[in-house]
């Protein structure tokens, strides 16, 4: 089945397959998972129903090949010398445009991702395990360069603390997160935590 | 009229009242506010549609209400006399099936607290203000015993930090929030953060 459905994919060019995936995401920002329906992703991208469904088999298989295609995080090769230096450069990543948009994405799919297995398994595959894979490594350089100490609690809760922060800012402060926001948390709380 | 409605609600006795409000909670908890329909709380309420429109005007209305019934969280008077004990404390308000409760209901809300202004303006009063008043309390007492300074700049991010670890439990971890998580992430972030 699944590969069925690729082989169909693979007749849309590439071009036309991202519009869609982008269109899809930003109708995820919008209205939320529950709300999305493929008639809207039709009428949005100017395709019939019966395409989408054809090609993707239903709405969830849609999301989830489209947070795949999107990868809203790319974390990779932070390192620039210190644990400081780090984590600031992790909060530089995104911009606050972007920051916005993944907030966005983050509230659509928050109950969904509780409900659909599918998508909880996107969603941590793409936008919260590369995040710990990233911090692991920073964290390790830290240690290595006798930083912190490798045995510190608060190392397991260093992605509760940022997407914690990220999250609730919106929430907590009725503002954006913005890089500002995360430059100055990191550097009152993550930091400190850490010992570092 | 929201006199009206008021002096409509009147009528209903303040058990069935109860029980309404405890069925829009749970609905929301289930299905979130975007799937919850004045459907689905008339059948679980073996209520009519034109009842509930009639006494709350509509489905924003009739969740506010069900939130100022319910008031999910009370902090109030948090005093051990430390600010180790005060944190524990405020974990220990919630059983680990509130905490469940109380994070589905985050859930359910995430979307639409940010597209309707008027359940953020409950949200904020009935679930966040609350929170930050007691914290503010907390923190207050613990410099007036010299266990924190005053211009630590981790006080401004107390709420994130709690909320964030609370919010983000599941999503990282594939776990619920619990009171042993909390009592957990107090130690090892929250009071190195502040210093204490």
């Amino acid at each position: 089945m699944a590969e069925a459905a690729a082989a169909r994919r693979s007749r849309i060019t590439p071009e036309r397959e991202s519009e869609l995936y982008g269109a899809v995401l930003g109708l995820l920002r919008e209205v939320g998972y529950d709300a999305l329906t493929m008639d809207a992703v039709a009428s949005r991208t100017r395709s019939s129903k019966a395409t989408l469904y054809r090609q993707w088999g239903g709405k969830a298989e849609l999301v989830v090949h489209a947070l795949r295609h999107e990868k809203p995080l790319d974390l990779a090769d932070v390192d620039t010398g210190s644990l400081r230096g780090d984590f600031h450069e992790v909060a530089r990543r995104q911009d606050d445009c972007q920051m916005e948009e993944h907030s966005a994405l983050m509230r659509g799919l928050a109950m969904a991702v509780h409900d659909n297995a599918d998508l909880r398994k996107a969603f941590r595959e793409l936008l919260i395990e590369p995040e710990l894979e990233e911090l692991r490594r920073v964290l390790r350089r830290a240690v290595e360069r006798g930083e912190v100490s490798a045995d510190n609690p608060a190392f397991d809760y260093v992605v509760h603390m940022l997407v914690g922060a990220f999250a609730t800012r919106t929430l907590v402060d009725e503002l954006p997160p913005t890089q500002e926001f995360l430059h100055s948390y990191i550097d009152a709380v993550v930091l400190p935590a850490l010992g570092a």
